[in-house]
């Protein structure tokens, strides 16, 4: 039997990604976003939605672009952290102690100890409501080589990526292994 | 260190939601996204991204509306199903022993089993590239009241739902509880 909640913005999972930019002086800064997601496989693209008032916003509006570091559930205070001050009175990545590296294909740093990294030229922007949603193509995608299987491909148990319960505003880790995409699913085929 | 991977629509996390939408007809089809997620706080807004060629993405231009029923891990070959064959030549629900409820304030059907349902009214569309991007208003969340906890909220460890990991095509459960949001952080400010 089902209850009806209300308006909310309430799913899951939704994502924890820490979206990376310069000013225009050149300081690196990171917020953490849980509004976003794929939105395209050609060209390959993400969105996220951001508010206008974000310190971010304004970085993002003028160099075009932004990295999103995906962190690892040891960093989940580091990403908290950049979800709740601004970089406007704040130099984030100092305070937290974590590396800012410039991206090699965007004008816009990642950080050095998050195991999973994507570089995102921003090709277009929307005014939704009180979020702007900006869609990039992803120019490059990195991992940290500690996180890689023997095919050289990002293994997320490795990677420990975190879930956010919008919710219950509550962090999770990855749990375990459940089946093969594309293939559990054809037992219902004729 | 860093390791480039190319251009690849890889983050984690990506969800699974099973996408609800009646044909001209009233026949219930449902199927799989991983591309999608909260674009706005207010109005509430949730984005699905389909391909032209989808059923589903006929059904949704001539209704203007969706459902997003999130399955349980128990449910992770129904769902994969889902994804894999066509509603044109397949009645997915009934072949899954699925129940198609129709939505209370939508014309479009959730599923009766899945323990969290968003019924959404098409606000926006946006063609990205291969994929069309629908931008929704959130009308209503539901949850089943088995997942609910003490204080009435939907529970995620109760609900179970289903992380999807594009690099692998590998579906994966939520894990532990870490940190509560907008706390945890805190100890990185002055």
């Amino acid at each position: 039997m089902k209850k009806s909640l209300g308006v909310k913005t309430l799913v899951y999972p939704t994502p924890v990604w820490c979206v990376g930019t310069y000013n225009s002086e050149g300081k690196p800064n990171v917020m953490t976003a849980a509004w976003g997601g794929i939105c395209c496989s050609k060209p390959a693209s993400v969105t996220i939605s951001l508010r206008k008032s974000r310190y971010s916003y304004q970085n993002i509006i003028e160099s075009g672009c932004y990295t999103i570091s995906v962190p690892s559930a040891k960093y989940v205070a580091e990403a908290d952290y950049y979800g709740i001050v601004s970089g406007s009175e704040n130099n984030k990545l100092e305070k937290t102690g974590l590396t800012p590296v410039k991206g090699e294909f965007v004008d816009a740093p990642y950080i050095e100890e998050f195991p999973l990294v994507l570089e995102c030229k921003v090709n277009h922007s929307f005014e939704i409501g009180v979020h702007i949603q900006f869609i990039a193509e992803i120019l490059d995608v990195k991992a940290d080589e500690s996180v890689l299987d023997e095919s050289g491909r990002p293994d997320i148990l490795k990677a420990q990526p975190i879930i956010y319960d919008p919710g219950e505003s509550q962090y999770y880790s990855i749990g375990q292994k459940l089946e093969k995409a594309f293939v559990v699913g054809k037992k219902f085929k004729d």
